[in-house]
């Protein structure tokens, strides 16, 4: 294994603290709970965001951490969902008044965690909604999920959510806007290698040298189909006939795509998968509205990359172009 | 050779069209010249900053195209300089009558190609100066080039002399900012793994399992010394030590850093690597006054990162902060 870093229990509370560096004027740092929060919070009389997960993703969720999108983000270790206490902690710090929600991913630990920490904040009067992302098409149940996995749209929900506390939306609008987005939001991923998990110290799995694994999730969990390496065109070409079919997506629609890097792919490529992606959608009169092509929600250094797509209403819209200051995504301000 | 591509000839056509569709609100794409350029461009009166190089590079050059930064990149194949036929169109596609600076990096294929494209532009009155960054400390010559090797500062130096020209500069006070900021600028960078030019189809070089190379080119040409792999911790320490003291930097300076990733490595990694090289810096009495940390200028999927100091005044920094909205740094608009 060869990893850039000082003893394997280290890595999360020292990249933490590395954040919490880089972006002292956005940013602070629990290192205690884990967990990386607005600078200027909590807002008062704002719906707060919260959302978290296995460390290993970067820049989700801490890179999401600002005006405009997440009030905190709570790190497990890598791979691993952070615990209760975190998520009750956080809640409390950000809580403004106005209630807390909270954006999870589909996996059973992160679902099952986020739950108790909601109960022990409502238990003290906190009100605390609850959102969970299952926007992957690739497989029914997988080896950390019961049902559909929560990946790309996880990202796109974040931002829209986040504009819409930040211009006064209360808890329930904000909540049902989440909802809404996780219905419209379908996502797959693909994978050329494995990512190591530092404690683990070896690849997750193996690809033969012409191998590639479609419908992979974000930890290396198996996807639909392992096969022979194709080109970008056909490898674009199945699995977006995977998500457009399942919403499906219409001719008329107008989406946000995400072309996402799983860690260890050149931006290069990147670019190239959106021309294809680009051509399909145009073909089926689907209009890319707004897009993202770079690496958002990664899996450690895999190689590989996934593909989200949002049908997207003109509120949508609004919400997105509105201004948005964290880490990872800046605009308007 | 895994590679997200259909054909290798078509790796820089099919990436730059995707960068066209993906920020057509930005950029215009010279599919012929394959060049990059601002869609809002020539900007009259304003000099006009150009750079370019091999690709594989990315976002480097393109992604910096855009207000406050560059007016065209001339993208050439993987790791193979454009030609002067590019520099002498884009110089002329972008001069809005104020001239024009290039920003070359130190590759001998890169300076002898912009000089040639310069030369045909000044032989028909346009106004241009050329600036060579050579800021890597690592060696002296190498594989590509004569004297050392231009990587990290150039895309500092494109910021700061893009918003210098942004604000009504002059040719020769951009050029001027330009010299100063590769004079107080130095980087190094290391490898753990090879990156594969999609042409070439093997690996460039070949490291052990528990190898590594520092002071690697961004092209995978040798460095300073292949060794055992170290902690985070001990690395950084070294390639600081060769950065402080080349230049040298001193107790009292102020800082931009830039730790970059070389496209394969996780951002997780990169800010525990920011961390070390903060701790690093604030022992020497040094302050980092600003920061990138992130892929900013890669070789394809080279897992290892590299770090770039910039000794910067205060009017730098007000350079820095100054907006600028290109693919791939934006902010203040």
């Amino acid at each position: 294994m060869k990893k850039l870093i000082n003893d394997t229990a280290d890595v999360v509370s020292e990249a933490l603290v590395g954040i919490g560096a880089a972006h002292a004027d956005l940013l602070r740092v629990d290192l205690d709970k884990k967990t990386i929060m607005r600078a200027d919070g909590p807002i008062q009389g704002k719906v707060a965001l919260i959302s978290g997960g296995g460390s290993g993703h970067e820049p989700m969720h801490g890179g999401y951490v600002g005006m405009g999108m997440l009030d905190a983000a709570c790190a497990g270790e890598v791979f691993t969902s952070p615990t209760p206490d975190q998520m009750e902690a956080a809640t409390k710090a950000v809580d403004g008044g106005a209630g807390v929600l909270h954006i999870v991913k589909n996996y059973t630990g992160d679902v099952m965690n986020f739950e108790m920490g909601a109960e022990l904040c409502q238990a003290e009067g906190i009100a605390v909604e609850a959102v969970v992302i299952n926007d992957d098409v690739a497989v029914q149940d997988s080896l950390y999920t019961a049902g559909r996995r929560g990946v790309g749209t996880t990202v796109l929900a974040e931002k829209l959510c986040g504009a819409a506390a930040e211009r006064g939306d209360d808890l329930q609008a904000v909540a049902n806007l989440c909802r809404k987005v996780n219905d419209q939001g379908r996502s797959m991923g693909m994978a050329l290698t494995s990512c190591t998990v530092p404690a683990a110290g070896k690849p997750t799995f193996e690809l033969g040298p012409n191998e590639m694994e479609i419908g992979i999730g974000i930890h290396g969990e198996p996807g639909r189909e392992r096969m022979e390496l194709k080109s970008a065109r056909e490898i674009v070409a199945m699995m977006s006939e995977a998500i457009l079919s399942d919403l499906p997506f219409e001719s008329g629609d107008q989406v946000i795509a995400l072309v996402n890097g799983m860690g260890g792919t050149p931006l290069i490529e990147l670019y190239l998968i959106y021309n294809e992606l680009n051509q399909i959608c145009q073909a089926r009169g689907i209009t890319i509205a707004r897009q993202l092509v770079g690496n958002y929600i990664t899996s450690l250094e895999m190689a590989g990359f996934s593909i989200t797509l949002l049908r997207a209403d003109e509120e949508m819209l609004v919400l997105w172009d509105a201004p948005v200051h964290t880490p990872a995504l800046r605009w308007g301000v």
